[in-house]
């Protein structure tokens, strides 16, 4: 493998996630392991009780909302357990007791696993399925059968395992819409006061796994049932304000410092999804460059700008692909388990240089091995 | 207040949790914030599903079975929301439709806040409640009304906010017994093959918050329903070796490095639980040295080697002790909220001489203001 110093490898990862986070954040995060500037304290040592805690939590409650353009009418949650969790909670609290199902949308691999969890709690209906077509693209508006009298509809904004996104708002506005942005959350500006709830997974935009972020809006909460176990009861959660017990200190912090960056430094959503957009053209022109060496995944119009995914003619050559890829530099690069090939994630800490030097080697493998 | 560096700050807190972690562990972390060794990537950027990262958790789950001298009968979880998640878990686990009550300790402020998540899963039987005695002592053997027919007796090891500790395994050998040990974790040694199920948190003496570590005993697994979310059934976590979904990879690495530490320089649990019980010595001695100025919270024989909790004579005085206190370095020696005065945490990652000047502040506070 090439010599590259750490901070050039960290650069060059393009893991679906855990993902790459920006370096000015990583020499933030390495100072606070053995003092937090103003507290004096390890990160790792500092009570989620402190007066300092209960700051970094209503900045970055407040860092959020600005981010997204939300007023005071939503609450901003820190969580555990990762998406995986809010598939369950999600029903527990808006599901259990219902006569009328709640509407999903299977695009893909991760909204699939959310459906299994939701039918344990009540009745679910699929308002659309891309299953028989091998979740190669996203239902038009014209394909969704929604019902009015859905207590919500529930999809996810970007599927990571296949390379889809929504480049739209979907359902309708009379109905909560419930979103898992957990792969593209801060990643672009968007409508997000026409979301009842949205939430996210901190490992792939804003910070390491740990910490699932929840925005959920104050009159969502009113419709609860409130008979669940505490700690998964969003209402309980909201007032105790993301303190109900310990919470994950230490990752909260980091996502505090990528808001931090993202606001004061990638000219907050709008610039952060110029970059990640530009990022993505870079990727699928060399794909598209290679004449049907590079097969995308996604049709063209549902590409994701986060996951660029797509196979090579045969597993030995994709295999070769890899290998070489990491003798460059590059990781992070194998396809999802379930569906292997190869998968470039972009997400907001990887610098557009990073995605150019990617796409030559894409330009020089194809030519070498066409 | 006093000059003094990050490392003597960090080495001066006596916080109840999160806690203080050793030097040498925090070196570690700091390096690996921007490259992990023989990775060469930040830990925040590591998949979960890497090579290196199941050699981790590999790692991990051996370290553990060691330390505590358990067997291969026993698995080694790693999952999120703390304590109060197990609350929750155990009873929807083991007691969802059980007509025999399981039964319970209630003996400080964590034991109860078990009792109404176990409720709402299915019958309780309070075995033994200290609530009337103001939480001031630990039961005798002759007092507790154990049930052989009990699904399981569960109890909690270290009361941290009364300064309680169990010096003893307490219940019946043919009832599983099932214990919180988050705040005791990995602080001495124990018989631990006659527990079921253990739980801990990590924050108090193995690593920061966000991971809690569960050993349970392979034929318990077969024992539970499953017809629970899947996040929170022990079957499905234990099946997919503690990475169902992405779990917390930075807590986890840390608790890695917290477990080398234990068994390379602090000599096992032996070696820390002698340190342990050295430092709560010192500062019982000054409590009991004091002659009534300070007024220790627990009898005698039920004192916490972990946290040490007393009243000075009102308020104007805890306060002026606290606020010297924190003058001279030491911080997080605030009672819990709920029962105020002051608390000195000395878990795992606190030095002899620390305890060691915290006691020497002691005897000088009560000389001047007695």
């Amino acid at each position: 493998m090439k010599m590259l110093t750490p901070n050039q490898l960290n650069s060059l990862n393009f893991s679906g996630g855990p993902g790459a986070l920006p370096e000015t954040v990583l020499d933030q995060v390495r100072e606070a392991i053995v003092s937090v500037p103003d507290v004096g304290l390890s990160i790792l040592g500092i009570s989620h009780r402190s007066d300092w805690f209960a700051s970094v939590v209503a900045e970055l409650e407040t860092n959020i909302r600005v981010l997204l353009g939300l007023d005071k009418g939503y609450r901003v949650l820190f969580l555990q357990g990762g998406a995986t969790q809010q598939f369950s909670m999600v029903p527990m609290n808006l599901l259990r007791g219902s006569p009328v199902a709640a509407q999903y949308l299977h695009t893909g691999y991760w909204s699939g696993k959310a459906l299994p969890e939701a039918r344990r709690e009540g009745p679910v209906q699929v308002a659309w399925s891309g299953e028989a077509s091998g979740f190669s693209h996203l239902p038009t508006d014209a394909e969704l059968a929604l019902d009015a009298d859905a207590p919500y509809l529930h999809y996810i904004s970007n599927e990571t395992v296949e390379g889809l996104q929504f480049h739209r708002v979907v359902g309708r506005d009379d109905v909560p819409r419930i979103c898992d942005m957990s792969s593209d959350f801060l990643s672009r500006p968007g409508e997000f006061d026409r979301f009842s709830l949205i939430y996210a997974h901190a490992q792939k935009n804003i910070g390491p796994a740990g910490v699932t972020v929840v925005v959920l809006r104050d009159e969502l909460l009113q419709k609860m049932r409130g008979d669940v176990p505490t700690f998964l009861d969003y209402r309980a959660q909201a007032d105790a304000n993301s303190v109900l017990n310990t919470p994950p200190v230490f990752a909260i912090y980091v996502i505090l410092l990528v808001t931090r960056w993202l606001r004061d430094e990638a000219g907050g959503l709008p610039g952060i999804a110029a970059k990640n957009a530009k990022k993505a053209e870079v990727l699928y022109k060399a794909l598209d460059a290679s004449r049907g060496f590079y097969r995308g995944r996604a049709a063209a119009a549902d590409r994701s700008l986060m996951n660029v995914v797509f196979t090579l003619p045969g597993s030995d050559v994709e295999q070769r692909f890899l290998d070489e890829a990491a003798d460059a530099g590059f990781s992070g690069l194998n396809g999802h388990r379930s569906v292997g090939g190869i998968r470039a994630s972009i997400y907001n800490g990887l610098e557009l240089s990073a995605a150019e030097m990617f796409a030559n080697f894409m330009d020089d493998f194809a030519r070498r091995n066409r």
